[in-house]
């Protein structure tokens, strides 16, 4: 039996997985990341939990290879660049460090690139050659895929939906920038919203009785729920700004469909609806009523990592 | 002899053109576009001034396909739908109107494609893989080169960049939506910038001698050439806007280059600076000081005939 070891490199955590040919998760477990600032002994401490659980299966397996999502992931030289979500800084060139421990194949991308590939072969966009995958989370990531291929790019790093800029004089983004849709449309996003509204309006609020720090896209969530008319109107927003972006993405790539995953959809119609509104009305002519809003069908406990999984028999299949 | 008859369907005029493979325009010649609200009559006058440019070529010459760039053309359909600035309404199949007259290959993509393969084959474009290219005339079109193939996506209306959105409340577009990109960046739109600034400013200005029907984009690069500053500032926000969205494109796709084309560009620098300032400005750290942003070295009588001719040798290639 052949597997792969699938890795989602977080800001926080990095969760890795065995994952047979079928999209199978076999084993899951994680390492923190933020415990580590410098990536050498963060692998050598991953290549130990991988190897735990490697050695638990059955004697004929055979590692295929090994597929990692990391933030500003690049597939091409293997590397973690300038990724503002991690401790460390620079360049780092993790897939010869994963190779140290490891004699099989790394392939690495971005962390929604491999999400957008794991949706191709297991999920939402099966048989689908056009699409762009969108993973609404801490931030806002994205996978466009053209004729049934990533869309790359000359560098590696194409996808980056989540830091094309809605007002250029508009939030504070990780990046360094101003106004990127991910301080909008991610559940770190819609939390800014809220806590703007709350400013703004003088409306009763559930939300009132949350601190800044407190307020999170569940309970924003849970409010809208209860009909609460600040967080309804933060999952509007949140949909206005994130359907605009849309359309503005369809017109490039004429995609068949959207895929969204994350947290924040989550939220389910509280937050496709209004997406789903904006982005037909936001369209041009010609792709009105066309293009499907779908949700992820992946589970999405082990989404990421059968993503990053699946970045090695996506090619393992060529 | 193989040659290549391209056709490219303006508003205004069609021009079409014998090329041979080597990009060499043996032949050019044009009718009227905007003279026939029925295509097929006019696809029948179009089809007798080719015979006319046939027949005065060697005996030995076999025409391999023909290439049309045309406002809204489908690739996959052969169709063109709904164009704003055509006569012709609704859907017209085009390519089986051609093929009434020619029993050859006939391809069709929308100008902006078209232009887009042109200059992979014989422009700025040549040996890239990774580009887009922009032509910013009465409108602003786009072609996007993925890993050498041009992106058509699932419905073969991929490349509207010229529809992406700026403003959402912003200026009418003849899509029927508002602040599209082309209602900034294109020879038009940059008119219309002048116009509003000679209405917001009172600052003296050469443009004020001329009527707003009179305006042009050439009036306004030699006015900024003559360094009148209303001129100046139309050029410094229209390339504040088209660094903006370009920013955002590359964002999305990765590309090594820009290429521009079109009318507005042959204002060189005066365009060229604040477009390339404005793009870096808004660039993703990842993408900074790595794109090239060029314009188009077709010559500009026929590119547009040489980029749809390109079509048929790009496919014959293959």
């Amino acid at each position: 039996m052949k597997v792969v070891i699938g890795i989602d490199i977080g800001g926080t955590n990095t969760v890795f997985g065995i994952i047979d040919s079928e999209g199978k998760c076999l084993a899951l477990s994680s390492i923190s990341t933020n415990e580590y600032d410098n990536p050498e002994i963060f692998v050598s401490f991953l290549a130990r939990a991988i190897n735990k659980l490697i050695v638990s299966l059955p004697f004929n397996t055979r590692l295929a290879g090994i597929g990692i999502g990391a933030p500003n992931g690049n597939f091409y030289k293997g590397t973690v660049e300038f990724a503002p979500n991690l401790r460390w800084k620079g360049i780092i060139n993790l897939v010869r460090l994963v190779k140290e421990f490891f004699n099989v194949p790394v392939i690495l991308t971005n962390d929604a690139n491999a999400a957008a590939i794991g949706e191709m072969l297991y999920g939402a966009a099966k048989g689908m050659k056009d699409f762009i995958a969108v993973t609404l989370g801490t931030g806002v990531g994205s996978g466009f895929v053209v004729n049934g291929k990533l869309v790359y790019g000359h560098d590696g790093f194409a996808g980056e939906l989540g830091h094309t800029i809605v007002y250029t004089n508009g939030r504070e983004c990780g990046c360094g920038r101003k106004g990127c849709l991910e301080t909008y449309a991610s559940a770190t996003g819609i939390t800014r919203t809220a806590v703007e509204m709350l400013g703004n309006s003088s409306e009763n609020s559930i939300l009132r009785n949350y601190s800044a720090s407190e307020l999170n896209s569940k309970i924003i969530c849970e409010a809208a729920v209860c009909n609460d008319k600040i967080a309804t109107e933060a999952f509007n927003y949140t949909g206005k700004i994130l359907g605009l972006k849309l359309a503005d993405a369809i017109a490039i790539t004429s995609p068949e469909a959207i895929i969204l995953s994350g947290g924040l959809t989550l939220a389910g119609d509280l937050i496709l609806k209004p997406v789903r509104h904006y982005m037909e009305y936001y369209l041009l002519e010609i792709f009105k009523n066309k293009i499907s809003l779908l949700t992820s069908t992946l589970n999405s406990e082990n989404a990421a990592v059968l993503g990053a999984a699946s970045l090695v028999w996506n090619e393992a299949a060529k």
